[in-house]
């Protein structure tokens, strides 16, 4: 049984992995720790440096401001971190790294499973089907969306690039006359509604196409990949470990 | 049943035409104008003035420059005229309007059954969504093609524009730090491979999407059309007449 | 502006209305009955006979056994109501259609816009592309599903079925040697994950494919479409209304 | 440049394997084997013992019986044998075996590169996924079509199943009263139209959903796989070689 600590378990994605967590048989939430200390179905703790439950893994979806005293109790315990929030800061990554050489440490920029597995199959088939396939994504995001395209499709975008051994070129959209050269990768930014967030990678060759898809169906698909992060820590030694690791 | 005469029967939409023609049992070639007079399971002419069969309806796929002789032929002997001969000068598209007071005529921009339906249903619907949901179209064609969007696509973004009271303005593509706007139409140009012809017109709102697509497989889309559209004008009296007759 | 009691405001649908009711200028929730009367923007009465407040409409997503009630209220100050519980009686049916003689009454089997409205596209095309296209639906919904099909999937195959002349036929997966007829309609349940509900009803012909597609994202789809019978109730006479009459 | 002799060349798929060998320019077409021996761009022999002209690679799109003089004129001469001919008897299958250990021999179920890479994606990734993910797919294929499931859901449904070390079970459609159990694979024959063959593969988990898909367009893919086939064979030695190596 994995013994996990929530930081920041009264918050929204706090919330939803409390829900989740009961779909896990090997792990247990033993601890929360949030500013709110409403009670939940374990003891709620108002700061970490106050918990006094022992557990395997710190889970935080807290807050950047969290950070020292999460690091500091983690290194005292020599228990493991998983790192889910975001807007850290560079001095703060760099401590983050640093933390990683004493205790087992966890981050990553998406946290969805299915992301990840989406980009880790990019890696190996980019090269092999580049040569007679044109490749272009598509990515779809709710209208109060306010930069094109997404993180997570120039994230899919960069790996194609960095596996193709050719010079590529990213196009945002095309009106005009213009026949496609081989080297772009089209990136097409459709908004609209309260859609959460698709991407679509297309292969289309010679008589065939071959796309590759993710969509997210709600922010539960964080939850359970922080879970599986949880999981996947329990007996980890010091190192900086990511969903790359997970989705090996 | 309908006796057709097919004009440019041997060139490549001319020969699918045959091809299908059997699977309707109403309808029958009974003869075939074209230069090259290579043999057939009906007799082949190489101008329109030498055909001596009777016929209901002259279905065209040959050239701009045979309308004269073609229109001459169909007054003299009162049949309608289905034309899918692309390229007529403005000219010819007056004379087209012409001959449709003395015969039946029937002429339209793209003779694909399935767009014509998607088109229709678009003009019933865009009002009724607009409001509460946002609109936009991806189109998906081969590497080939220069024009970006297609014409397709364009003939779809016009329906909706006219079917909705408000101002629309057409968007291709979108990058950089933007909310979209409701009145924005997003229109996207996807290039690759060998793909025949794809539209995608997306209706997305809160909590839910609506979406009404058209996906060609190969150029017998437009020999169904035809021969449908041949089927339609039997009995048919002089005017004018398009797909959208056909799909009412 | 609309002035609605909301009733059963503190349930998990009604939350959902309050917060979504604000984006509707012309729509305002006066006064909320629950058991629970937690404050809100607006007051909460434990019954709709302790309302004090003044109404154009009363929408309803509690319970069936507080149809009595609620119905007795709308009589008495005459105004509409929009019926979004499920799990009335057939007694409890014949009390609503009996109440339309007297004050305007609003329900449907399902309060989604997108899917009236593609119900309403395919009752409009169907019989139209029979003749050429063989149809199939593809339902996809969460593995927690006991039924299949779903009973949406099964009102669009019935709106289907009803709109061709002909006698048509559904068929439930394919495993075998057995060539499709034409008369078969294809229904297809798909399971798996947390999938809210996609339907798909394809229309395959030689040469294309026409889809029409419904993704329900979230249950704010309903909130959305009771909000919007309340607008369409604003100032109607006695009579019994759906969502057919909202998209027309 | 690898020199090519095609057997079959007047056939259907020699016809577009000519066509589009000009695209390779590290491909020639050299000579052609056909009962039918009308001219080309290449010298046509009526059987291939009678072939004068030196070469790399035999492709060979004719008929099983043409297996004996093919592999005898290889072995002879010490060129590579790609096979896209289908319908051989086990006994051929041996016999191609067996020539495998003298000389190079290529042979795939399936000549697309498109479903090979899709395959070998299934191969990484299905043991990773499946205890987060419900799998589940969706073939669909033209009116005409006997056999359901079709030969190529079964190929990437069994890679599904190897791949996975719990006991998993096929499930072909669903209707009546029953949750899903997580050991299925659920697989689902759309029949319709002229579709020339589109494969989906769903992995369907909490809060996110993941499809691998293959659209085939025309035949031409497999024409372009037995071109890179051709590409692969050169300067092979002797030994058996698959589309699996070839999208290594």
């Amino acid at each position: 049984m994995v013994r996990i600590i929530l930081s920041g378990c009264n918050g929204k994605m706090g919330k939803v992995i409390s829900g989740l967590a009961n779909n896990f048989s090997n792990l247990s939430i033993v601890a929360g720790i949030d500013k709110n200390t409403d009670g939940s179905s374990y003891p709620v703790f108002s700061s970490i440096g106050e918990c006094t439950v022992d557990a395997d893994v710190i889970l935080d979806f807290s807050r950047p401001d969290a950070l020292d005293s999460l690091l500091k109790y983690a290194k005292e315990k020599n228990v493991g971190v998983v790192l889910c929030t975001t807007g850290f800061t560079d001095e703060q990554l760099s401590q983050i790294t640093e933390a990683s050489k004493e205790i087992p440490v966890f981050r990553s920029a998406n946290m969805s499973i299915g992301i990840n597995v989406v980009n880790k199959v990019l890696r190996s088939i980019s090269a092999l089907l580049y040569n007679n396939f044109d490749i272009e994504i598509i990515e779809k995001h709710h209208n109060q969306k306010v930069d094109a395209p997404s993180g997570t499709a120039l994230l899919l975008a960069n790996t194609i690039k960095d596996s193709i051994p050719e010079e590529t070129q990213f196009t945002y959209g095309r009106e005009g006359i213009a026949k496609r050269e081989h080297k772009e990768i089209g990136i097409h930014a459709i908004r609209g509604g309260s859609i959460v967030g698709d991407h679509d990678v297309i292969f289309a060759g010679q008589g065939e196409v071959i796309e590759i898809s993710h969509k997210a169906i709600s922010r539960e698909v964080f939850a359970v990949g922080a879970l599986k992060a949880c999981e996947f820590m329990y007996g980890k030694g010091k190192g900086f470990y990511s969903m790359d690791d997970v989705v090996k």
